[in-house]
């Protein structure tokens, strides 16, 4: 089918090549020029503007999919859409947007009718060129109209219409917010390990655990390529940062009363490895000096 | 070779059949008679007792597998072992041992003369019986005298020599430790999903979760199994038993100042769901009674 993708960084980019390869027609727009190149050197049909993108998908039951950035950049794309789009016309933000977001959107649309689907899409970069894992909410009738573009971007068994407006990006924030927890497991357990007085490698030991254990899976296999380069991770600072999907899975946790204590300090240790002392540390030394004259350490 | 197994609970009598089935000669011992009788239907010779199993393993460089519960039920083990071994034997514990306790039964065990090796096993029932993945730690040269055992029960790439004697159980110990956060993670996630507003196919979902996504693994497959089962696991009760290592996982993170929330968290997660109700509930029940009037819920 003709597809417009409006959004072409590591992951739009990425689908593009996909979609291409499956033999759809892809019109691609970026507001930024270098991404353009980028894709253009891919062989990927590039637009000059979101106008012309619009009109080279035809007269009627356009498909447009988003893939930028989650909060304004969405609303802003949609609204320039809206007033070149016409009923029957369809968007899908592939995006990580909030769910929330995406049921208003998904009602606004409805009111222009204009058909709007929210597709979470997971599976990394790789995933995106090779076959990503996408679930998607929104209008069944829909959702059945494109289905055979998301079968053919996804692996094997690797996409679902997961039900009402909203649950497409409910359910990718939970896997992203699954995705925190593990994550954060593993990396106290190499930590652990490599703070112990076993001499262990750090590779092997990842490569082993992808091998037949209980916890074996990608992000294991991910971790003993990365010890493959890097042994003892030296070459990268301890800063790991978040793009939204974490946080919202634990407000949503707060929200809907869900104990998920694991979900919430993964997200919190990120934000702890994102400063170099925490101001609580110092409140606790201070107190500590206060009370009972325990030794702080002192600025120089 | 010839083996001596002693413990056929389900990871031991899966493991008895897996190295037979490899062509290993095993003669196997239970505590119990009914597991012995279990054994004997899956045509594993048995002994009638310690004594026996040892005698029929030969006159030198015997080898035995211990698979009995972590603690007492091992030094007791290796006692009745010690009075009937020599120099050259070797004790293998393939349990889920305090690396702390393989330690000193190693070095116990080494002014005997007596060969130990720590083994941690993972990969549940199905890999025992198939192919485990197996960590070893002990003396390098005794590993590789029974190297070709750890290999012949192992999954392809699914052993290794992790180092010096408790590295074994130290490794596997931390795996555990990584799996419980995993697996809180996972059912947050899922808690999520239930409370929220829309109507999720479990199964569905850890299905397609299972297949390109970034959480991909055996354990997402392993959900999907279990929701194949049970749709809403209305079936069993939400009570998570857990049998010491993870708890040992957060004592040690604890004692080596790294900072472990998720698998401390996970720990305490399945303690909770072993209580009915919680007394510090009751205590922060009461406060908010005393200092601000706030309804209390009363028995009857």
């Amino acid at each position: 089918m003709k597809l417009g993708i409006i959004g072409l960084g590591k992951m739009g980019l990425n689908l593009a090549i996909n979609a291409a390869g499956k033999g759809h027609e892809i019109i691609a727009y970026d507001i930024c020029e270098d991404r353009m190149l980028e894709a253009k050197k891919e062989k990927i049909e590039i637009a000059n503007s979101i106008q012309n993108l619009v009109k080279r998908l035809g007269n009627e039951n356009r498909v447009v999919w988003l893939m930028v950035p989650a909060g304004k950049a969405v609303d802003d794309t949609i609204d320039g859409l809206i007033s070149i789009f016409k009923s029957g016309d369809t968007i899908i933000d592939g995006g990580n947007s909030f769910y929330k977001d995406s049921m208003r959107r998904y009602k606004k649309l409805k009111a222009l009718n204009i058909d709007f689907l929210d597709a979470g899409v997971s599976g990394g970069i790789e995933g995106a060129r090779q076959g990503v894992c996408t679930m998607v909410g929104g209008d069944r009738d829909v959702f059945e109209r494109v289905e055979k573009l998301f079968k053919d971007i996804s692996v094997e068994g690797g996409y679902l219409y997961a039900g009402k407006s909203g649950s497409g990006h409910f359910t990718k924030m939970v896997h992203n917010g699954i995705e925190y927890g593990m994550m954060q497991a593993i990396g106290e357990g190499f930590e652990i390990l490599d703070k112990s007085e076993f001499d262990i490698d750090n590779e092997k030991i990842a490569r082993l655990w992808d091998n037949g254990s209980v916890i074996r899976g990608w992000l294991m296999e991910l971790m003993a390529d990365a010890f493959s380069k890097d042994e003892k991770l030296d070459k990268i600072e301890g800063v790991a940062y978040s793009s939204g999907e974490g946080l919202w899975t634990a407000q949503t946790a707060l929200e809907l009363k869900v104990p998920a204590p694991v979900i919430t300090d993964s997200v919190i240790m990120r934000y702890r490895s994102e400063q170099e002392e925490s101001f609580s540390a110092k409140v606790i030394a201070a107190l500590r000096n206060e009370f009972g004259g325990h030794k702080v350490k002192t600025k120089d």
